[in-house]
């Protein structure tokens, strides 16, 4: 684990999360940036509960549209994402996260979920996978 | 305007854009990331029009969700985003796109929109603005 994610007070964390405008659906897309490369890792949501607890913990907890469920990131796959910074757009609807990534964080095993470029009339893979997936998800 | 953005042919642009995953409501989430210098400029919206010109012209347009409409990033402000690169994710319901921003990218007059970092118990504004909101609007 890198050390000292940042992490906020359990009051100074429902403050900002007072702050952002959750959709009719009440969630905010987040976007994870590698804080040292600056790549695009993954978007994803958060309710706020899931925002409380990234702020909280220091580590990335988005909401599962498909599970229906809070999903630490890293939870099953052990690919943490450690929070480094946190920024709110103009409209406060949209959250930008600088993160440290343990691993990969596409369960593809790809370190980022960006990995088709368009080129022609097809998206193209353009990065190879450095996991094997099947091994992603064995491990607790 | 920069030199040749990049710009694909109608037909390779309608099979790129059959093979996004628009949700329920139409629409995927867009990333737009600056070319050079690799900050995150602003994360919009687009529907399967907004995404075939965007790959058509080379300009960047998104859609309004508040109008309701096409939104050619800068036919109002100027403010051109010109295509570089565009990127499909793992589940194919979002897009990265590199972008040559002309002038600024947020409507405040910043350079990109997630200018509010995250400070014990608020969103503190660390970027200030470039140009004057105000006469951002005014020219055609």
């Amino acid at each position: 684990m890198p050390s000292s994610p940042r992490q906020f007070s359990r009051s100074d964390a429902a403050a900002l999360a007072r702050q952002v405008q959750f959709g009719e659906n009440g969630l905010v897309t987040a976007i994870a940036q590698d804080a040292t490369s600056h790549e695009i890792l993954m978007l994803a949501w958060m309710n706020l509960d899931a925002l409380v607890q990234t702020l909280t913990t220091g580590r990335v907890c988005y909401w599962s549209r498909s599970r229906q469920k809070l999903w630490q990131k890293g939870e099953e796959s052990g690919q943490y994402q450690y929070l480094r910074d946190i920024f709110l757009d103009c409209d406060g609807d949209a959250v930008l996260m600088r993160v440290d990534q343990v691993g990969v964080a596409c369960h593809t095993g790809r370190k980022n979920c960006f990995f088709r470029q368009a080129q022609a009339d097809s998206w193209q893979e353009i990065i190879p996978p450095l996991i094997d997936p099947a091994s992603l998800y064995r491990k607790k």
